[in-house]
């Protein structure tokens, strides 16, 4: 049976000139409206104070006609995920985060409930490298080990959030963001990477794919070199290519 | 019986202004007559071009006196490195390279002969990063999975190389180089970490930690704020504190 999934994955929460969360407004507030939902469950693993950086998702989200709750506020979390239509997994450090998601059981759970409709799903930085493939393109480091690179999956291939072209510094010799995920692309198990702009939004609905928000992507693949996407364009390909 | 430790961990390979390792020349040809040495086995496991990788630090080293060959060309990596006296592992990504060490099971093999003084240790980039405690300080994306992130301890404390304070870019909301160690210092099992800008070289000889090279470095801690070091600093107390 083809997937149900419904997922929107922001590069991030911030993107220069707008408050928290303020560019992906209209996007969240009618994915949560087209799926009648109006409470949603805040992942903030990614960090360690759950209660502040929970607070700080529910002052914006719950201003826009829904209601917040952290997840660590339930008292077993795979029953909170198993009964909830809706989450939004935040930013940090993705190895942290994806640490606590298997220590939790949540990654195949999550997985079959949103294959199966029955569960949608927000991400964020740390929170939209979890929902792909796998965290191999992560821009973060690896503060913990967690048991696996491999993530949930929604879709097929990695993603590099706060995507960015530029070199840090021209006197400096550290690799740039291209250098680090060409690197990755020469490993035999390497997936297709899409870059994602800041300000840039992947929405996932079953096999279709479309850039939104207000910025575009970079898409890196083994064969060919990198080609740019704006907003408005139908990834859906990279649904069946790999 | 204290470590009888000899290592020299360069932040990088390249540094602005001087060609390839030129920086380093004095330090690296001193600590090999030292220890008489005249051969030395390069590993070129953190990049996949074997013999090109090898090639190119040969060219560079052979012409201050000494002989360099690639531990690929050795049948059996561990009967190479128990039968060596120096060893010089380079640059790229971290993660390629542990994954690597450990399959040829040369972690523990390193570690044992470095403590008893029969193994002396050059490394830089992703090849100090596996030199200390761990790798949860390196800046490389996490493209391949390794069995763990311990590495081969020479220090015990973590090191991050390319140290750079710089923001990418102003208008860009991904984390800075500081951010990020601060989210490894969060954590329980955190060690200090030694950011080592390019051109720095921490000098290891027995319970003795001296910086060397063109350029300094910053110490990270969980109890202290940010210090800097000067070339020339002792930092031989990072060798009992933890
Ligand atoms: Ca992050
Ligand atoms: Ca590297």
């Amino acid at each position: 049976m083809a997937s149900r999934r419904q997922a929107l994955l922001l590069s991030s929460s911030n993107c220069h000139g707008y408050n928290l969360l303020e560019f992906a407004k209209a996007e969240i507030s009618s994915f949560l409206q087209r799926n009648n939902v109006k409470d949603l469950i805040f992942i903030p693993y990614a960090q360690n104070d759950f209660d502040g950086y929970t607070t700080k998702i529910k002052n914006v989200i719950d201003q826009w006609g829904f209601t917040v709750t952290g997840l660590h506020t339930y008292p077993k979390p795979e029953t909170a995920i198993s009964e909830s239509k809706a989450i939004f997994i935040g930013g940090g450090n993705t190895f942290l985060l994806l640490k606590r998601l298997y220590k939790n059981n949540l990654v195949q759970l999550m997985k079959s409930k949103i294959d199966d409709g029955s569960l949608i799903y927000i991400g964020s930085s740390a929170g939209t490298n979890v929902a792909t493939k796998s965290i191999h393109t992560t821009n973060d480091m690896p503060i913990i080990y967690p048991p696996s690179f491999e993530a949930i999956g929604i879709v097929p291939f990695n993603i590099n959030p706060h995507y960015i072209d530029k070199v840090e510094n021209e006197e400096h010799k550290g690799e740039t963001r291209d250098q680090r995920i060409a690197e990755y692309l020469e490993m035999q198990h390497a997936a297709p990477v899409l870059g994602l702009k800041e300000g840039a939004i992947l929405h996932v609905d079953g096999s279709k794919l479309i850039l939104k928000g207000v910025n575009g992507a970079v898409l890196f693949s083994r064969s060919q070199k990198k080609s740019e996407y704006n907003v408005g364009a139908d990834l859906s390909f990279l649904l069946n290519e790999i």
